[in-house]
């Protein structure tokens, strides 16, 4: 009852981003690692017909004064980027390259990537912007740049991506401890009370 | 800054079923009001593209779940009915026909119908089902019956439905509190804190 925290999230995901100040903090709390793993929703969102929230009619409009009240509650920075949505390939790809070889590096990165994203508006969607946010995590710039074009990366996010929507991400962000899946970033509360009693919510015939 | 908390819900909605048992507690707890106001949620659905939860690929396995972990958690009673979803035309019609003439009444039903629904899996679609629910609370069958036929009470219903999606209600449970919308049965701490705190939501442009 001890595995890590399984953080599915995708950079284009504003709910993401706020989760993101979340869960290293409750899995400080009950003694868990967090296992950072970003995914292209969008393959998902092909299964299940949604659209990306700007672009779904009333959903799109709350979403927005949503993420605002957020920011406001949570105390953190917050614009809406332009262009939203991107396809976060290169970040993503960045991540998985940093954290085969050290996951607490890619971990800095990808907040980092979150702030210049939502903090600043900066368009993380671009591989030189990547590797400008990387630099001063002490990652050479031509490097990055390469990696994030290697065959194996592409085809790690890839696989990534659909091991996510074969276990069923749906949306993001999407969590799972020890097999329990959580969806959205409204369900802080139950990660806690499920990691606080697990048995709470075992649901044997599921 | 006392208004009422205007609570939009479809009877045919799981997460407002959870939501129903949370509304009026917290309700208390702040000295206000709860409006209850059954809508058919389809219509906004038509628009958002939305599909019924249990017919969503990928998400309706996670909701059927979660429904189950949630009831567990909130101990309250809990089985998936056969049929659902269901057009649940008319208990909302006969909440609006109680509502008029006794709110209090209105209220008792909606929970009863609530309870015979998600509790007992009785088909409250069924206009005889739903003339039992409120035979008890002492309304005449009879009346009941035709009461729900009148062009009136089916113009209401539709009526307040178009107001909740033109509000931009596009889900449900919707709250809304002075003015501040409030998507789904996991935004009740939001609403706590909300009435606690008016000014930490409110974001004058939006």
């Amino acid at each position: 009852m001890t595995g890590s925290i399984e953080f599915y999230f995708d950079f284009s995901s504003p709910y993401s981003y706020f989760a993101s100040h979340k869960v290293e903090i409750l899995a400080d709390k009950h003694g868990r690692e967090v296992a950072w793993k970003p995914v292209m929703i969008g393959a998902a969102f092909k299964q299940t017909g949604a659209l990306p929230l700007t672009e779904t009619p009333l959903k799109g409009e709350y979403a927005k004064h949503d993420w605002q009240r957020l920011a406001r509650f949570m105390e953190v920075p917050w614009t809406l980027p332009e262009p939203f949505p991107i396809a976060a390939l290169a970040p993503s790809r960045a991540f998985y390259w940093l954290a085969d070889k050290n996951p607490g590096q890619a971990r800095l990165f990808a907040r980092t990537a979150f702030a210049a994203y939502y903090g600043e508006g900066r368009d993380i969607s671009s591989a030189d912007v990547v590797a400008d946010l990387a630099a001063p995590l002490h990652v050479e710039r031509s490097e990055l740049l390469a990696a994030i074009e290697e065959p194996a990366i592409k085809e790690r996010l890839k696989r990534e991506t659909e091991q996510a929507v074969h276990r069923g991400v749906f949306g993001a962000p999407f969590i799972f401890i020890d097999g329990e899946p959580f969806w959205g970033s409204d369900r802080m509360w139950m990660i806690d009370k499920y990691m606080e009693t697990p048995g709470l919510f075992k649901i044997s015939d599921t």
